[in-house]
C-alpha cells in the first residue's frame, strides 16, 4: 500500500524535510508532492515565462495559474493532504488547499501551533488529525501504513 | 432563472445587508444564504447544544462542526459564493470556502482590498470575478441574470 | 430554507415524534423522511407483494430490497441524516444508514446513550454531531436553520 | 486481472489468514487490505500520537478518525470489499463500512453465521454474495478471477 | 414525498395505463414519465424532422437518438424505473435502459413473466423488486409511499 | 415535464427568437436561458463593473469570466443544450460550450448550415440531433414534450 | 497507450478469439477483459459456492450477481467496451451492459447482423462505431492505437 | 510525478514535435497523447473500416465518432491538455476539446497567436495558461515538473 501524500502550505521552515526524512528512515512507502518551494521562482513564475505584466494583480494572477496546474495534480492524486500552518504570514493558500481536499473527501492532517487553534476551527473540523509537529505526521503515516505506534 | 448565493467570510461589517439590499433595490431574482452571523453563537453552539467541554480545542471542535451543516448546505446549494476577506482576523474559514466552492466548480467571487492582493492570489486566481466593494458585486448579479450594466 | 432531514435507526420508541412535533413547535421550515415504521410491515412487505418464499433469507432479502427503494431516496435527498441507536436490537442497518450518508458527504447526526459509545466510535467520528436527546436534535436543527440557541 | 480486495469486520478470529492464505494457495493476483487489526493499537493510536484525553469520547474519537484515513483509502481502492460480521461485539464499524462499499457502488460481500441473518438482512441485500466460511470468499474470488468452479 | 417514476420497456400493451390509473386511484403522490409511446412516430421521428435517409440504419439512427433525448431525462430525473420486457420483440432497449439506471444507482423494478426469468436473470439481479403484473408494481409504490401492504 | 433550454452561440440573427416564440406557440412547457445577448456589453462587462484595463487581453478576459457565471449556470441546468453555428464569425466559444455539454452528458442538437458540415463533423458527432433551421428546433422539443410530430 | 477493452455478450462463437488474436498479430497494446464464458459455470456458480436453491429464480440471482462483481469491474476498468449480439438468444444481458458503459460515458462498440439493426437502434445509436466483423474491431482498434488504416 | 499531457488541435504545424522534443531534451518525464494526426487517415477511417457512404456528412460522422475514442481517452487521462488554434481553419474541435477538458476541472493551456485574442477569449478564460509558442510550453512543464524557471 502507497501512501501519497501531498504537503501544502508554509515553505518558510523545514518541516517537509522532515517529515520526508522521517518517513525514509522509518522505511514507509510514501510518494510525496508538494507545491514549487522557491517564493521567488513561485511568485514570478507566470511573467517569466508568458511575458512582463504593468499591474502587480495580472503579474499574480499569471503566476497562480501557473502554480494551480502543479497544485491540483497533487491534491487530486493524493490519498493524504498535510497542510501546515506556519507563524508568519497569511496562508490562505494553505486554507484554500484544505477547502479543496475536503471538498474532495481526501483524508486531510492539519498542522499548527496553540496560538492559530481558534482561528482554524473550521479548518481543524474538517480534519482527521490535527499535529502539532512533523515527528506526529511521521508517527501516522507509519501508523496508517503498518498499524504500530511509536515506543 | 433564480440565483442562489452563498454569502461567505467576514461578519464584522454589514457589507452581506448592502449586497441583499442592492439587489432588493434592483429588483433582482436572488435567493441569499450565509453562515451563523451571530459570533458568540457562532463560537458557543457546540457546547450550549452537546455540554461543556474542558477544553478549548473540543470546545471550539463542537461548534465549527455544528456551524459545517449549515455551511456545506449553503455552499453546494449556491450557484455563485461570494467570499469576503476583511482588514482584520485570519479569516481561514473563508479561504476554506473558497477552496470547497472552487473544487465543486461553483463560480466565485471574492471580495477584498488592495492590501490583501498578493497574499490571496491563489484563490483570486480560481475566481470569476474580483471585486471590492459590495456595489460590485450588486452590479455582477445584476449583469448575469439580466446583461444589463450599471449607468 | 427548507431542510431535509432522514430519521434511520431504531423504531422502537417515539424519537421521531419528539423531533418532528419539536421542530414544528418551534416553527421550523424542515421536510422529514423516514423508513416504513411498521415492524410487521417491514418485515414483510416483499412476500406480501411478491409471493412468498420458504425460505427465511429470501423473505427478508425481497423486503429489506423493497425497504431499499424508500431508504435511498430518503437519504438521496436529505441534508442531515440523523442516526439513532436504541437500547436493544442488532441496528446493523442504522450502521449501514450511516455509512451511506458518509460516502456521500451527507451531514451525519448521531444520537445514542453513553453505553454505546465505544462500540460506535467510527460512525461517531464521521458525524458532524453526537448527540443524546431528540430535544438536542431540535435545538440542533433550530441553531442550523435560524442561528438561534436554546435559552 | 488483479484484484483488489479490502477485508473489513471482525478481528478477533483468523478468517482473514484464511482467506489469504487460501488465495495464495490457488496462485490468485488478488491483492489485500484490511483495518489495523492490532485492538489495543487501534483504540489508543490517537492519544498515543497527539496527546492524552481526559474524556473516553475525545480518545476514541481520536483514535477513530486515524483509523479512517487508512479504512477510507482501503475501500475507496477496493474492488470487492468482504465485510465479516463475528458472533460477539457490537460491529456497528463493520455495517458502517458495508454502507459506505454501498454508496459508492463497489462489489460487496458479506460473511455471517445464520444467526445474525435477519439482522443483517438490509446489509445482506446490498450484497452480490452472502457466504458463511472464509472458503466461500476464496472460491468466489477464484471464480471471478479465472471463472472456475471448486471440485 | 412524490416519487417520479421511470416506466420503461414494452408499448404494445396498456400496462403503463394499469399503472398510473391504479395509483391514481389509490391517492399516491407519483410522477410518471416514459417514452414515446406512438410507435410509428416513435420510428420515423428523425426523418420526418431533419430529412429522408436513404439507408435504413440512418434512418433509425436518427430517430433512435431524438427518442433518446426523451429518455435520457427521464431515467436520469427517475427515483425509480420500472422497467417491463412483454412476451413479444427482442426489447434490447427495455434492457438497454435498466442497464443506464443500474449504474447511476437508480432503483430498478423489472416486470415480466416466468417464461423470460432465466434470459433476464442478469437485470433482475441488479433490480430492487422483480414482478409479473402492474398490479403488484402499484402496491410497491403504496408500498414505498405510506408503508401500507395490500389486503 | 418541463424541458430546461440553453440557447448558445450566434448572437447576430434572431433564432432564439424564433424557438422561443415557436415553442410558446404550440404551447409547450419550455424554460429558456441563454448568454448575454448584448454584444456591447457582452465585451465590456468586466471593465465596466471592476475597472479598466490598460491591454485588450485582460479587458477581455475580466468580461469572458464574468459571462461563465451565466453560461455555466444555463448549461449545467439545461436538460437540452442547442449551439448554433451562424455564418460570421470564428463562434468558438460556441464550440467551447458544446463541448462542456458533451463532457456533462447533456443532450445537445447542433444547428448550422451545410457549408459548416465538415469543419463541425467532430461537434455534430456528439450530438443527439443535427438541424438547419429554428423550426426543426421547435419540431424537436415539440416530439421530446409531447410525442407528436408535425404535419 | 494500453487501451482496456471489455468484450460483452454472445458467448457461442469465437469472435472474442479472434479480436484477441487479430490484436496479437498486430502487435497492439491491449488489455482484454470479459465475463465468464464457461457456460455452465456462469449459470451454476452461485449454488455452486453458497448451496443449492429450491427455486430457479434464486438460482439463477445468486449466480448473477457472482457474475456481476467480474462484470463490473470489467466494465469500469475498460476504455472501451464492444458488445456482440448474435443470431441466437435473448442476449438482454449483452444490452444491460452497453447501457452500463452509456450511462458511464464509456467508449461503446456495437457488433452485430444486419437482421438486428432495427430492434438495436437504441443501442447503436448510443455506440461510437456498429461494426459487423471481428476483424472490423480489431481495425478499429489498431486505428485507435496507432492512427494507421487497413490496407 | 509523471505528468500527462494532450496535445490538441491544430495539426499542419509541427508544434507537437517541437513541444516532445523540448520536453525530452529537458529530461522531463512526460507521457504525451493526441489526436491522430494524418488528416486524411483522420477523414476517412470510419469508411475505410465500417463500409462507404453516400452522404458526406456520414461519411465524416462515422469517421469523427471513431476519432472520438481516442481523444475521450486522451483528454479523460491528461493532467494537462494543450490547445493549439493555428492560423487557418475553423478548428472547431479544437475549442470542443477545451470545453470537454473545462467541464471535467482539468488544467487547460492554449496556444495561439495575438490576432485570435478576441475570438479565444472564452476559452482562454478557462485556461491556466495561455501562450504563443511551443518553447513557453514546454516551459510551463519544466516549472509544473521541478519549479524551475528558464534562464
Amino acid at each position: 500500500m502507497t501512501l501519497s501524500v501531498y504537503l501544502s502550505g508554509e515553505i518558510h521552515t523545514d518541516w517537509r524535510d522532515e517529515i520526508m526524512e522521517g518517513c525514509r528512515a522509518a522505511g514507509l512507502d510514501v510518494v510525496f508532492s508538494s507545491p514549487v518551494l522557491d517564493h521567488a521562482a513561485s511568485d514570478d513564475c507566470g511573467v517569466a515565462i508568458m511575458g512582463a505584466e504593468a499591474s502587480k494583480f495580472w503579474h499574480d494572477h499569471k503566476g497562480a495559474k501557473l502554480n494551480a496546474i502543479r497544485t491540483r495534480k497533487g491534491i487530486e492524486e493524493a490519498d493524504v493532504v498535510v497542510v501546515r500552518f506556519g507563524d508568519k504570514y497569511k496562508q490562505w493558500n494553505a486554507a484554500f488547499d484544505a477547502g479543496q481536499a475536503a471538498a474532495m473527501g481526501t483524508s486531510l492532517i492539519v498542522m499548527h501551533g496553540d496560538d492559530h487553534q481558534h482561528a482554524l476551527k473550521e479548518v481543524d473540523a474538517a480534519a482527521l488529525a490535527v499535529v502539532q509537529t512533523s515527528e506526529q505526521v511521521v508517527q501516522i503515516l507509519t501508523y496508517v501504513q503498518r498499524g504500530t505506534l511509536p515506543g
